[in-house]
Formats: structure tokens, sequence, C-alpha cells
């Protein structure tokens, strides 16, 4: 695919949103409407105790429901993916770690987000200090792994990343002793 | 949560884009951007030996690559979820069924969109005809469930909906025999 041109429709701090006139394979034409996004982080925090440590907050855009999430945040430009990781696990949860583990990531809608969500478990926790950005309301909830099943089958967990990045670690990976 | 007001910066077919000023629970105020968007399915179809349909796409968001992917799309106005995982499932993979099996679903990226995905498990798979968009551009690519997890591990599989979706088929039901 070659970009033939490009629209900008909004330009924001976080979000840019564009339509592009797009080459297709078989040379064909096509209009693409895309939200870049400068990246994002999941983390996977195991407090070696058999539990998990999950963030409830409101959220606005998914219905103003409050959700119950694995901790994750956007990369600041020209941040590491790590960076980020231990930045938003220490605001988020209170808790920091120099075990990282980095387990790929994951496009988060790639049909019209640029949106890429690198996921990492950690292990090996110690506390720090829980900075949440000031309009952000969390509360942390450590959650048992062996519950996790269930949280998501009910639909209390019930976003693409948290679902996706425990999963991943509680049935791909041998992490969770 | 409440909206004191709201205002529009994109309007477009599919997606919306406004910026809202919001009360926050503590009585504070924020600002939130928001992506609207009018929802989704993402089908899980399993052909009865062991295999599920994944599907292979040129995804220009993503970086232009091609993604192998659950079939998926987005609802039409007022389209029952179901009606469009049974549309969505003939188009793409050119499969029809009577069996579809719904599984919650989850949100996209609840932090700034508003796309719920619909998730079904699809069995009793009987052949159609694919009807794919005319500006997509698809090929069907049947994969055995066995060799799931390491196309998840090696990035082979790498958006949040088909990781999610598989995982939970594969691992949290009791469907893939």
């Amino acid at each position: 695919m070659r970009t033939l041109s490009s629209q900008e429709l909004y330009a924001g701090r976080v979000l840019q949103l564009h339509e592009d006139r797009v080459e297709m394979p078989d040379g064909s034409t096509a209009e693409r409407v895309v939200v870049d996004h400068p990246g994002a982080v999941v983390i996977v925090p195991l407090d070696g105790h058999g539990n998990v440590l999950l963030v409830r907050q409101p959220r606005y855009a998914a219905d103003r429901k409050e959700l119950l999430e694995l901790p994750a945040g956007t990369r600041e430009p020209n941040e590491e993916p790590k960076a980020t990781a231990r930045r938003e696990l220490r605001e988020e949860t209170g808790f920091d770690t120099r075990d990282l583990i980095p387990l790929g990531g994951f496009y988060s809608a790639p049909g019209f987000l640029s949106e890429y969500l690198h996921l990492f478990a950690a292990r090996d926790l110690f506390a720090s200090k829980a900075e949440p950005d000031e309009d952000e309301f969390l509360s942390l909830q450590p959650t048992s792994l062996d519950n996790v099943p269930n949280l998501i089958r009910s639909g209390e967990i019930e976003d693409a990343k948290s679902i996706a990045g425990l999963l991943r670690v509680i049935f791909l990976e041998d992490l969770t002793d």
C-alpha cells in the first residue's frame, strides 16, 4: 500500500486524525480514515503470591463505565516502551520493578487506529509511590490469577488489552509461580 | 461522570471525534477527547476439525502491515450484533452458520475510543459465498488451533481482538472439539 495523498482532519496532543488516499495491492485506490496514536504499554504485574495487580477506573469513552484493567499508559515522545512500562506501573499501582519481561505486543484496532501496545510482565515488585495523573481516579485491586478466567467470562474484565495480556501470561507463559 | 459540554471535532461516516468537558467523580472537571465508533463484532469460526478460520489482510493504519486476524466487522446502524456476525462471517470467509455462540465482548481502547466488540464463536459452518467489501483484500487462512499459541507468541497474530478472542475460546470455553 502506498500513500497518494493525506488530508489532516484533526491534530491534538495525543491523537491525530487524517484521511488518506491509498494505492491498494491491486493498483486500485481507496480512502482510509486513520487515527494516529503514539503507542502505549500494558503491564501484567505479578506479586509472586498468585495475584495480579489490576486497577479500577472510570472510563468516560467506554459508556462511562468503571472498568477493571491491567495498568497501561501512553508513551511520551521518544520514550522507550520499557521506560513507559516502569513509569506507568509506578504511577498507577505504587509498585516499581527491575524485572520487566517483554512479551511483544499488539495493535488495538488495526482497521483505523495506529495504536500499538507493548506488553510486559512485571515481577519482583517493590513498594514505590502511586502518582496517578491528576485527572485519573484509579484504585488498586490485587486479584487472584485463579479468579481471572471467571472475571473475563462474567464481563467484569472487559477491555481487549487486559483480556489479551492476562490470558497470554496465564496460559502461554511460565511466569505465574 | 457527567458531560458538561461537548464540542464536535470531526464527523465522518463511521468515526466521530469530540472533546467533552466532564465532571469527574470528585466534582472536579476534566477534558476528554473521544473517538465515537458504532461498535463491531469479532468471530471465532471453528471448523470442527481442529481449525479456526483466520483472515489475512493488509492494514494501512497498522504500519501498513499484513495481519492475520479473526474475522470482524463494524455494525451497520441498528443492526443486531448477531446479524453483523453472520454477515461478516459470510463476507470475509465464505462460510455461514446457524450456530453463533455469544461470548460477551470487550472495549478496544477504553481510554479514548467508544468501540465495543461483541465476541461470538461460530460452529457448524457451511459453504456460502465470500463477498468482501470491494476495497478489502482478504485471504482465508484456516489455522490449527494447536498452532495458535505459537502464532501469538511469535507475533504473527498481533491484534488485541484476535488474541483476546482466540485465547478466550481455546482456554476458557469448551467448544473446540
